[in-house]
């Protein structure tokens, strides 16, 4: 039994990603915050993390990719969640007793069409969608509900009165399973890295030409800011390719040449067909 | 006397880029939301709305750039503000008082360095951090403090319990001036388009080649989800240039004809030096 970690409370989707992934029996341990989870692998308190890093709906989770970039831990494995919202009411109360909802400020935004029926009910942001789900269980008053998943329901004793209430039927969370070290497998097909460049005209197209002219899949790119220089960037890309494949490895040594900041963040099979 | 539109509460960062953005005399009107500020625009209840588009220290305001593109408004113009947050608590009220502290999640993140230092403090996340000030100023309660700006101090007839405590003292905010139509003058220099690409290897590549070839500065990329098609994305670009110029032209006819998605987002003069 290995000891893997999760950021939240027992019931939220990040857990649920962990029990999805490790198809081996897991000891689950709930960390406070995205860093902890970090810092709970850095430490060897637990073999593996898992993070979500990108929904579908509302983008990329900036925080776990600042952390990425952060600390010298890597993405070994990757597990896409769907987002099943429903509306949680402690017992005997039914949807005409709420007055007051608490949940993930993500959690209104992707229930926005069912919320917008009831426009007399005061929407709480709240840490997240367990943690408001464990709240309002707390709580005890019939007109107050929370916005969270079936697991949160069971786990908390909750009603639920009202299923699947996200607007957006495929919304999806991709979650990133880390460790401390670089994993290699031959079934692997994908590759996280940031880079930063030169600021002048021309230096991001320069990089990503490695990758068209040797015909890499680039499968992603997402800009976070370089925090203590205003207006430039570090690039998050994911793309298609084998770290033991001469290209892809001809590639990243022209990268690591070419850019002010060059770091692989990881190598893993991706979940999803390519 | 125009007209111009801001999300927030009066002695917001967004009413203050606005005071500085329009050198003439303007009445300012307060909105509830982003999308508020825009729905006002193209009503013509506002000639113009200012919007909070990223953070120098915590990057993209992913909903604002989401409204540009669904919205038919123009950026017109930018505005960049410097964020200074303060401790703020109400009369008579000291540092040694605290327990609770309210805000916008982002307040306490960009001051998270001062705040270690309180670790019994509570974070309490809010709307904003005007609307913090103005709440505890309401809750009148010695132990309750918000984060948030000078101005919200005066209005809010609060104590400066501690000035300037965000870790970042570069940390500013950009801001984007909307109207209902595309402007144009000689002195304009930038330009904002959002795109969307085949979902193919070298697509993005190929979009970014115009702008290389053509010596065009690519001053920015930020990279959206597409709500309803999982894992395909909007990329935001920022570039150097005026509309009149030929390669410009050129450009831009390209690339309505190799996206799958082309909106000129606007035209307006860079504040910063390019």
């Amino acid at each position: 039994m290995i000891k893997v970690g999760f950021q939240g409370v027992s019931g939220s989707f990040s857990e649920e990603a962990l029990f999805n992934y490790f198809a081996n029996d897991i000891e689950t341990i709930a960390f406070h915050t995205f860093e902890d989870v970090f810092i709970g692998v850095e430490k060897g308190d637990i073999l593996y993390g898992i993070l979500p890093i990108e929904n579908s709906s509302t983008g990329a989770i900036s925080d776990v990719y600042d952390l990425l970039n952060q600390y010298n831990l890597y993405i070994v494995g990757e597990k896409y969640i769907k987002v099943r919202h429903n509306l949680l009411g402690v017992k005997n109360s039914q949807l005409s007793d709420i007055k007051e909802v608490y949940s993930h400020p993500q959690a209104f935004e992707q229930s926005k069409d069912y919320l917008n029926q009831f426009t007399n009910w005061k929407l709480i942001p709240y840490y997240n969608t367990a943690k408001s789900a464990e709240y309002i269980s707390q709580l005890n008053n019939k007109e107050i509900a929370a916005i969270g998943s079936r697991k949160a329901s069971e786990l908390y004793h909750l009603n639920l009165l009202a299923e699947n209430i996200n607007s957006n039927k495929k919304n999806t969370t991709r979650f990133v399973v880390v460790g401390s070290s670089l994993e290699i497998n031959q079934d692997f097909n994908k590759i996280s890295m940031v880079i930063s460049t030169h600021h002048k005209a021309g230096a991001l197209f320069h990089v990503l030409k490695n990758f068209a002219e040797n015909k890499l899949n680039l499968l992603k790119i997402e800009s976070r800011p370089i925090k203590h220089t205003p207006w430039e960037y570090y690039f998050y890309i994911d793309f298609e390719g084998h770290l033991e494949d001469p290209i892809v490895k001809d590639a990243i040594a022209h990268l690591e040449k070419d850019c002010t900041h060059f770091k692989l963040l990881g190598h893993y099979k991706g979940e999803l067909q390519l």
